[in-house]
C-alpha cells in the first residue's frame, strides 16, 4: 500500500492500540478490536437496579459505559462494586461523565473523595478547559498513579455551546501539554492527527435531530466515517429503546461499519 | 447630588433590593445590608462536622455560605437539614457552587435528583456557559419554581483560564435572555450595569498570591472598590485560619469598607 494522501494514517485498533503508552488508551484499544465496538452507552437511568440491569444487558456489546453516578437516587458503594465486577465481566471500560470545571485544588477533592469516590473505581473521567490547566494538574495528583485517563471536552454537541474556535484550540493545546494523563478529547470532529489521543463523540443517533433542551444529534457514519470519531457516545437511542439490547446492537454495527468504511477509504485513497 | 460621571450608579443594599424583581437577589442584598457583609464562605471541609462547626461560628458575619456537597465524606439528608437550620439562624443564603456544565437534560437530573437533591435545599447554584442556553434552560426547569437563582460563570480566577474575551461576552448575553432565573455573574471584573445583576469574585485574600495548582488571589478592596464587584468569595482566608472567626470578621470588615470606599467614591464624583 502506498500512501500518497495527505489525510492522516488510519489505523486498525490493535495497531494502533501497540503506538499507545498510556495504559488506558491501550486496554481501550485493545478491548475496541476484541469486541468490535467502537459504542460507548450513556447509561443515564436514575435507580441501580435499572442501571445495572441495563449494563449487564447491554454489556457485551459496548468498549464503555459511561456514567452520571449523580443522578442515581440510591447511590451507594455496592452499586460501583457491582458495576466494577460487570466491567470485568463483559470486559468494558467505565467512564464517569463528572465534567470536572473547577480549580485545581477543589477538583483534586471532588475526584478523589466525597461519597462518590470517583477515583476509586472509574477507568476515564473527563474535565473542561475552562479552568485552565489547573483542573488538569489537580485530576492527576488524585489519578495518574491510579492509572485513570482524562478526556478534555474541546467540542460539545448541544445548541450555542461556546467550546469552538480559540476555545477549542486552547483545550487541545492543554491536551498535549499533559499527554501522561489525558488521553484524548469530547469532540464532533478529529481535532489532532495523534494516534494516540482518543476522540469521542456525544449526542448520536440512527437519524439527525434535536432534543426539547439543545442536544443536537449525528449518526454513526457521519460521526466516524466522515468526521473521523473514534467513538460514539449513545445514551437515550438504547436505554429508552423498546429493546435496549437490540437497539445496542444496532448501534455497535453501525459504528464499526462506520470505521471499516473509513478503514477502506484509506487503505485505497 | 449631581451624577456628572459615565460611571454606573452604585447603589447601597438595601436601595438595589428594592429595585430587584427577583426574590433570590433582593433577599441576598437584604442580609447584605442588614448584615453589612459582602462575604461569601467557601466552605471547602470535607465532613459534615467539620461543616455544620465552622458555619455555625462564622455564620453571623456573612451572607453567603458556599459548598462543594460533593467532597463531603460522609454527607447525609441531616446534613443538609442542619445547614438549612444555620442558614435561618444566622442569615445566610446557601450556594452550593456544583458549576454545572452538561446538556440541559442532564442537569436537570443532576440538579434535581441524585443523593444530593441540590434543588431541595441550595437558595443559589451556578453554571458555565460552555454548552450553551440549554445549560440555564434545564436548570430552570428544576429550579426555577422553587426560587432557586443561578449565577452563570463569566470569568474565573484560575491561571490560563479560557472565560475571558467572546467567551465571557456570550456568557453575558446568556444571562441577560434568562434574567427571571440567572441572577449574575462568577466574575472578577462586573461585567455589566444593570444592578439586578450580582457578582461574586472567588479567589480573595488580604494578600494577593497563587497557589500550586493555579488558584490566583486578589484583595477586597481590589475587587470590591477597583473592579466593582459585589460579593467576595473567602475559603482558605477562612476555614484554614488559626481562628476562623476572627479571620471572617476581618474580612467582613474590609469587604464592607471596600464597599463605602466605592459608594463613597461615586458619591463625590
Amino acid at each position: 500500500q502506498t500512501v500518497c494522501s495527505l489525510k492522516p494514517k488510519v489505523y486498525d485498533y490493535e495497531e494502533r492500540a501497540k503506538l499507545c503508552t498510556n495504559s488506558v488508551t491501550r486496554r481501550l484499544l485493545e478491548i475496541m478490536g476484541e469486541k468490535r465496538s467502537n459504542l460507548a452507552l450513556s447509561a443515564d437511568v436514575t435507580t441501580s437496579q435499572e442501571l445495572l440491569q441495563l449494563v449487564d444487558k447491554v454489556g457485551p456489546h459496548v468498549c464503555i459505559v459511561k456514567t452520571h453516578i449523580d443522578i442515581l437516587e440510591d447511590f451507594t458503594q455496592e452499586t460501583v462494586t457491582k458495576l466494577s465486577q460487570l466491567a470485568a465481566r463483559h470486559n468494558f471500560l467505565i467512564f464517569e461523565d463528572r465534567k470536572f470545571a473547577d480549580i485545581g485544588n477543589t477538583v483534586l477533592h471532588q475526584f478523589g473523595g466525597g461519597m462518590y469516590n470517583i477515583s476509586s473505581w472509574a477507568h476515564i473521567i473527563n474535565a473542561h478547559g475552562v479552568p485552565g490547566p489547573g483542573v488538569v494538574h489537580g485530576l492527576r495528583e488524585v489519578g495518574a498513579s491510579k492509572g485513570c485517563g482524562c478526556l478534555l471536552i474541546a467540542e460539545m454537541s448541544s445548541a450555542g455551546n461556546l467550546a469552538t474556535g480559540d476555545y477549542t484550540t486552547a483545550t487541545v493545546s492543554m491536551a498535549e501539554a499533559n499527554k501522561d494523563f489525558v488521553i484524548g478529547f469530547i469532540s464532533v470532529n478529529n481535532l489532532t492527527s495523534d494516534p494516540t489521543f482518543i476522540h469521542m463523540t456525544p449526542g448520536v443517533q440512527l437519524t439527525a435531530g434535536q432534543d426539547s433542551l439543545g442536544q443536537q444529534y449525528l449518526t454513526p457514519s457521519e460521526v466516524i466515517t466522515n468526521r473521523g470519531s473514534d467513538i460514539i457516545i449513545v445514551g437515550r437511542g438504547i436505554y429508552e429503546a423498546k429493546d435496549p439490547v437490540e437497539a445496542a446492537k444496532q448501534f455497535q454495527l453501525a459504528g464499526y461499519d462506520a470505521f471499516v468504511a473509513r478503514l477502506t477509504e484509506f487503505m485505497t485513497s
